[in-house]
């Protein structure tokens, strides 16, 4: 899977991955009102609203990207209802061919880690049956728990060709109580990046490992540092846009040959069409999809532009 | 909830909580036949078995104990129906009058932590309505991203008075890889404790906090130093029985006035059916939830004992 991000990358010239997390008040009040007139306002009526706007976003945006990252928590919310959203949001960018993040930060240890690990990435096992549940491309995990609760995500990245992004440096203001803390006159990033690295080193696709990294394009400084600690890792880098984080920013995340490197915008593209410049262009809630696309090519613009410009 | 907690030790005397984290494996096999019977081979078929033994150990023990601690993975990877399942657990131990901890160890930033806190703990606003979801009682949190992560949740627990255990040193052998590091000369581990002190201070139950900890029981000397560090927050301490911790490591964990933890027991309860010992005692599959209310007994015995012995 590391290789088809890598391939798409390369054919959309694009460095960047979607990230679908809807907010009920991003979804424009022409959709929730039809899903509530049906469904009342339920779970089951926030779910629907919330499917049909990540299904236009998708619509409007898959041709020139090479991946979306759906945030669970943001499904979770609404129960089971949200759930089976999630999973029809995963189902429907494969069928977008678009690779998909899972951004399900989950870690735990040993069985449980194992199940975690099944359920978003492997096929779970039921009598003489097996299943893909969620069957996303690849998973966020947390380190906290060392590798007890990595090797089981590990072990089935090898057996379905799927990959993580590991927690490293996050892109939050307080990301540095602990992260920063130094050990040994490093910081503990560095060391959480090291293992990621050692991690990965037995799981390789053909350029990257199948195991990466989470470093906020808040954090230039140490994205630069730990692009070194980990030259195979691809670093999914959350925190552009709306978080503050520019293309100038993060040439520094990739490496010499353009690569290793996916930068994500969430609200700043999902929820565009409420951006002055995008009103400006004449853009209103009705067509709220089309301001998606026109800052998906504004972000590829200014990512490519910094690139190129190194 | 915290009060809801300490007065149901007190009243069971069993600072003890179930750990309902079913693997397929554990299910006899008459439940998992009549279910697969009526429902295939299917996640809907897994998630039905689940109920069904998870119901039976529930009916069996809920009079014993003060809580259970569901563990979402084992849920999560049958994909939506086992989150139904999850669900309905949720529900009939709140029937049971139980205090419920969601051990899902979530953890992120900002809006995305606070839809984590709003789908387990709080309540989601859809329209002008509001429903509560998952709806635990307690859920478990992981450190890693500082502050920012964790305050979505307890600006959640204060409004709900619920609470959250949040991971300061886990139970499994590669735990100490990062948080055993020294920082300053104390262990990271002791860093994060003082954190939740810290973030605890200020939601405080009638004696102890909505704010507790992790620790497992697997490092009796760490949880001597933590039971100072966090003088008032709760600790729920995994890794009793399967994993190796026994009552007599565990008194440390407990304030003079014999509360201030809660021991969990998982495989050693729910799969207790299997265990020599059990079976010995003429307990077999179809009566495997009799063995699961011996083995609560035998646990809170070792417990007690401990705690009276010390």
């Amino acid at each position: 899977m590391i290789n088809k991000l890598v391939d798409k990358i390369k054919k959309t010239n694009a460095p960047i991955v979607v990230g679908l997390d809807p907010m009920l008040s991003y979804v424009p009040e022409h959709i929730t009102k039809k899903a509530f007139d049906e469904l009342g306002e339920t779970p089951a009526g926030a779910a629907e609203a919330i499917w049909q706007y990540n299904k236009a976003i998708v619509d409007a945006t898959y041709d020139l990207i090479p991946a979306v990252k759906p945030q669970i928590a943001m499904y979770e919310q609404f129960g089971v209802e949200g759930l089976k959203t999630f999973q029809k949001t995963v189902d429907y960018c494969h069928e977008k061919d678009l690779v998909v993040i899972g951004d399900v930060k989950r870690g735990d240890i040993g069985s449980t880690s194992a199940a975690y690990a099944t359920g978003h990435l492997g096929k779970v096992q039921i009598g003489s049956k097996s299943y893909s549940t969620f069957d996303e491309d690849f998973a966020t995990v947390n380190p906290y728990l060392g590798t007890d609760g990595i090797k089981p995500f590990v072990d089935v990245c090898k057996e379905e060709k799927k990959g993580i992004f590991i927690l490293v440096k996050t892109s939050n203001p307080s990301s540095g109580e602990f992260q920063d803390r130094m050990i040994d006159g490093r910081p503990l990033y560095e060391w959480v990046g090291e293992k990621v690295a050692e991690w990965g080193a037995d799981c390789m696709g053909d350029s990257y490992s199948y195991v990466g990294a989470v470093v906020g394009a808040t954090y230039p400084e140490q994205g630069k540092i730990l692009r070194k600690v980990m030259p195979k890792s691809f670093i999914l880098v959350p925190g552009y846009g709306a978080q503050g984080g520019k293309g100038a920013d993060l040439v520094h995340f990739f490496n010499e040959d353009g690569l290793g490197a996916i930068v994500n915008s969430s609200r700043g593209i999902i929820c565009a069409y409420k951006q002055d410049k995008y009103k400006d262009m004449g853009i209103t809630a009705e067509n709220f999809a089309d301001a998606s696309r026109k800052a998906v090519e504004d972000m590829i613009e200014d990512i490519s532009g910094a690139l190129a410009n190194r």
